[in-house]
């Protein structure tokens, strides 16, 4: 089983964070791929610039100069995190969707909401066989949330369906699992009860929960693109605490 | 023939100097590998963060704050440059030296000057067949200025150093041809002279040049790795600008 392991901006904006979730990303045995957010520290490099980072729905508005220091921060913090795995022994390389066209984007439409430079993947936008060839060769792929518009633009791309795509292209050649890691132990029935973990969420309970506004607005992209993966072949969805990721034991399993 | 070409950050720090040059290296027939820099992007962005950049003798302190930002900015044009030759259809990689361990270096001696977090490369840094690898796929790889120390560390490591080393260590392997572009047409007898260019520089010149002061500072470590490169096994050393690419009909070429 390949795991697909998405480790978000929150875990690595954070020393010690990082620190803790690399070494249990290092633990996982078996193939694997590492796909990271950065957009927190994309946030604070910009602040420190004095360019204030625009949102809307939690969705970052991606203009000229946010493209130019959101790619600078994510290949920056990319190779930070090959130097990291390579100094844990695992031997890694670090991709945007660049490199090798590995995943080729979209830019979005401008209408309704203009977002900018962000790109959104098409059906065959994942070239999963460079993946693979990385995999069989025990070396990790380390996946920025940038792909390419196969022009020379790079656009700027949500790392959890960055996740979601690069499982479901693999899925068609061997069994995957999609991990999403969370500073949380997994989809709570109460936020702010770490115990209240909901250990099987099924897609109709995900619409329903939606429709009555108990789902929090930024979950709701990273679970859909949890069960667009399992739609189209990724074999297990998980949600759950860096601390679980070896063991998998406190989770919320997406069920279609 | 293998050509190992170096585009200094002089070239790529100006919009029309960089599609120029990448453009130029497009045209390149043959096996290449890419080599980058990108001093002149990073001293930018140093002071738009309100960091003053520090040099002795033209090369850079790399202190704590300085390895986070260039390594953010040299990253980030590595991509740049990746997504500009994906659009040229080169199928192309953008690596530094933590990437697969590609090239691996040591923190140098804080005596007789601390230059902070840079590398240098010693006999055995550069892991070869990864290059050899990529090129006998037709991937082009494209190097930053970063290197590693296995220890999590990024370290900055010259552009001119680097490409000296990599052509060196794929010598023993392959016929390998290391370039130097450069923003002026090749070594200038007469440094306000464009038409001064030395055709041919005999190591034993240089020697008498560097003495009697006639070479510029920044240029000596540059010439230097050149003639380090011919002595460990390039068949050929050239110093031109990016419009002699394709031909190289004026050009500054080394010789022992």
């Amino acid at each position: 089983m390949l795991n697909v392991i998405k480790i978000g901006g929150a875990l690595l904006n954070n020393e010690k964070l990082f620190e803790a979730s690399i070494q249990k990303f290092c633990d996982v045995t078996g193939p694997k791929i590492l796909v990271h957010g950065g957009g927190r520290t994309a946030s604070d490099w910009m602040e420190q610039i004095g360019l204030k980072p625009k949102m809307i729905e939690g969705r970052r508005i991606t203009d000229d100069a946010t493209i130019e220091i959101v790619s600078l921060v994510y290949a920056g913090l990319n190779k930070k995190i090959v130097a990291t795995l390579q100094a844990h022994g695992l031997n890694a390389i670090g991709l945007t969707g660049a490199d090798e066209n590995v995943v080729i984007a979209t830019k979005r439409p401008p209408n309704p909401i203009d977002y900018g430079w962000v790109g959104d993947i098409g059906k065959t936008g994942v070239n999963e066989k460079v993946f693979i060839g990385y995999i069989q060769h025990q070396i990790v792929p380390v996946m920025a949330p940038l792909t390419h518009d196969g022009k020379g633009q790079l656009l700027n791309t949500n790392a959890d369906t960055l996740g979601s795509v690069i499982a479901q292209a693999i899925a068609a050649k061997m069994d995957v699992r999609l991990i999403y890691l969370f500073e949380k132990p997994g989809v709570l029935k109460d936020v702010d009860n770490d115990e209240s973990v909901i250990k099987e969420l099924r897609l109709s309970e995900f619409e329903a929960m939606k429709t009555n506004g108990e789902i929090h607005s930024g979950m709701i992209p990273k679970l859909q693109n949890g069960f667009d993966a399992l739609k189209n072949g990724v074999k297990e969805v998980v949600i759950c605490h860096p601390n679980e990721l070896e063991k998998l034991t406190v989770k919320t399993s997406l069920i279609l």
